[in-house]
């Protein structure tokens, strides 16, 4: 079953509105194991819109519309399928009066007769949210849904009309998903790893870099195949290999020290408390997050977390001996079991010529591990500050290992 | 012109990404005045990517593209450009000595290579972020600009390479943009103050709703009539216009705490670090920025911030008594002239009958003020949080006011 989408309006073309349609059409269709083949979004234009679902009907089996359904001058999408079908538009008494009922007692105004038509032999989709019929209609070899671009209107008709349609029409072997989560590896190492297993054919595999992780999704109609080769991808990530999709970098190191009942804490500098908000972004994490100290003036590592004056003096702020009394600190003053410590030059400026930016110092403590690290961050201020997170909480993950 | 945007990537079909790559550049475009006539978003498959890219140059003048052009077998945008113009891909040995140095003193995984060709014909866009080059590609009448996925990366390319190119090539009398802040009203508020100013037709009016502020973006050909404008916009704005789009609503707190010589700091609970991660996202913050303690459990903010725990089982921790506590804490601890306290329900879980999810208390003091507010936020945890930080931010902005 091929599938497109068409989102249209002004808004989203001209960069106005994010198209969230979209993805959430697209995320739903991919929960059934559907694919969607191409997304389209156009102008509020008649003749541009019919033209594009001409040629959609004749490449693909479904296209699913939103946007346009309104009552205003701008709504053109019905006109549009009406023109490409070849068509004339009628009116739908039952759509109507749904329409009078929802303004009842007053009378709709005018323009809401534009919601009641539907291109001849389709069909309105009885909606319970808005005014707004969905439309439904087959025409050259292609089933078009137009659906009300307001995002909840939207998700109404999908799970009551569309969705159910699609998964009727499926049938046959329906594609399926594994993901798989890495962390402490570049996307092209990642890679340089997984192509040498040589996965069937048959299998997409497709990467995806998220701030704290990579993703991996392996895409296939073989159960057998894809558990195999989910195996393979899991076993030559090694200890870079975080687990399935249903567990973040985030969620792992909470749930391992939730195991354990370990409290864990940090302390901060160059991140300047994005570490505790990462952790704190998960609801429930105050089962296991204690907190944070932020210590970004020098001063403050010294009165907050006790780092020396003459450590900072002789070692300076950026460095693992910084790293290791701040992660002391920090299990101190906030009675943690498990801490974790950030110091680092984020830029644009501080950078030398031994401590360029994008040196960051870390130090990790907590039952029976006790370490710090250098390492040399590239990119701007924003990402040697993520990077710092994400190498933070994989640490981390990696000293709470089972 | 006509301009089209093509998005690449099966996490763009599928749903996982929303795309915000279009957006930003429909923005970009419409606030110098062009038009985007369409936006294709394919999955990566090089076949398909060839034929849309022909079929682009043949219906349109510029086509910007994003996404595909990482160092993974799955990242084919380069290929499906030279397929589409028949011609081969070349080695370019300038963006292969920057990515060798982005590694350095590491080699580059071989993948990389893959980002160092370029189509016959084309150039590659020289980059300072990331290491990916942009390609620009004259073809079939049309110029393909092929830009990283990555938004920062999309960015930078758009303001140093595609921008000026179009702008050059555009020609007419040259747009010009103001670009006025406001914060503490919301987007509907603003525009009932806007919409009676009667502004003239010839201005376009743009708002855009930011985690930390609202931007208004007046466009126009006439100078005379743009100052006139956005002088009478920012009047109208009152004590919630921040400033032109030089300084957001951080860099003002800070800029006002450093003019005063004041040193800021903060206590967090909901919000986790967030505020002291939005401060010290502005480089040069270590001038005013002391730090934050983040006081995620109870017995931290009772141990950091000396909130008793009596207070805390009387008033509770989202209350104005621990809030005023916390931010009395945050100055001892921090030694800071001015600080903020944040505690509130981000939500799902945690509200009651009169501590809903949403509510947050919030604390100032500084010089001359000592202040407690609650404020009731609608949406879910992440918004809450974000709106949080901005009232936060806000409510120190007005108590610097000058």
């Amino acid at each position: 079953m091929r599938i497109e989408l068409l989102t249209i309006g002004d808004e989203l073309t001209d960069g106005r509105t994010v198209d969230t349609n979209a993805s959430a059409l697209g995320r739903a269709l991919s929960e059934l194991g559907l694919v969607v083949e191409r997304i389209t979004t156009l102008r509020d234009d008649r003749e541009v819109i019919a033209a594009e679902m001409r040629a959609i009907a004749a490449r693909s089996d479904v296209c699913i519309a939103s946007g346009g359904l309104g009552p205003t001058s701008d709504d053109l999408t019905v006109e549009a399928l009406a023109d490409a079908a070849g068509v004339a538009l009628e009116h739908d008494e039952a759509s109507w009066s749904h329409i009078r009922a929802v303004f009842a007692p007053k009378e709709p105004p005018g323009g809401n007769l534009r919601q009641a038509r539907v291109p001849a032999g389709g069909r309105a989709l009885a909606t319970e949210v808005g005014t707004a019929p969905g439309i439904a209609l087959d025409t050259g070899g292609c089933t078009f849904f137009l659906l009300p671009g307001f995002p909840h209107e939207l998700r109404w008709h999908l799970d009551r009309h569309v969705l159910p349609a699609l998964r009727a029409r499926r049938g046959g072997p329906s594609l399926q998903v594994r993901t798989l989560l890495f962390a402490g590896i570049g996307e092209s190492a990642l890679a340089e790893r997984i192509v040498p297993l040589g996965l069937p054919e048959t299998l997409r595999v497709a990467y995806r870099v998220r701030p704290l992780y990579i993703e991996v999704k392996l895409t296939g109609t073989d159960t057998g195949a894809l558990d195999d080769a989910a195996a393979r991808v899991a076993a030559a990530g090694r200890s870079d290999y975080l687990g399935d999709g249903a567990t973040g970098l985030v969620e792992l190191v909470l749930e391992r020290c939730r195991a354990r009942g370990l409290r864990l804490g940090a302390a901060e500098s160059c991140t300047g408390g994005l570490f505790g908000a990462a952790c704190t972004d998960v609801a429930g994490a105050s089962a296991v997050f204690a907190g944070s100290i932020v210590a970004y003036a020098n001063d403050v590592k010294t009165a907050s977390l006790g780092v020396s004056a003459e450590l900072l003096e002789r070692h300076g702020a950026v460095s693992e001996a910084c790293a290791a009394a701040m992660v002391a600190g920090a299990r101190r003053a906030l009675g943690c079991d498990v801490a974790v410590a950030i110091t680092g030059i984020a830029g644009p400026g501080g950078g030398t010529a031994d401590k360029p930016v994008g040196t960051v110092c870390l130090g990790y403590a907590g039952p029976g591990f006790e370490r710090t690290e250098t390492i040399r961050l590239r990119g701007d201020r924003e990402r040697v500050r993520l990077r710092s997170v994400a190498r933070a909480l994989d640490g981390l993950r990696r000293s709470l290992a089972p």
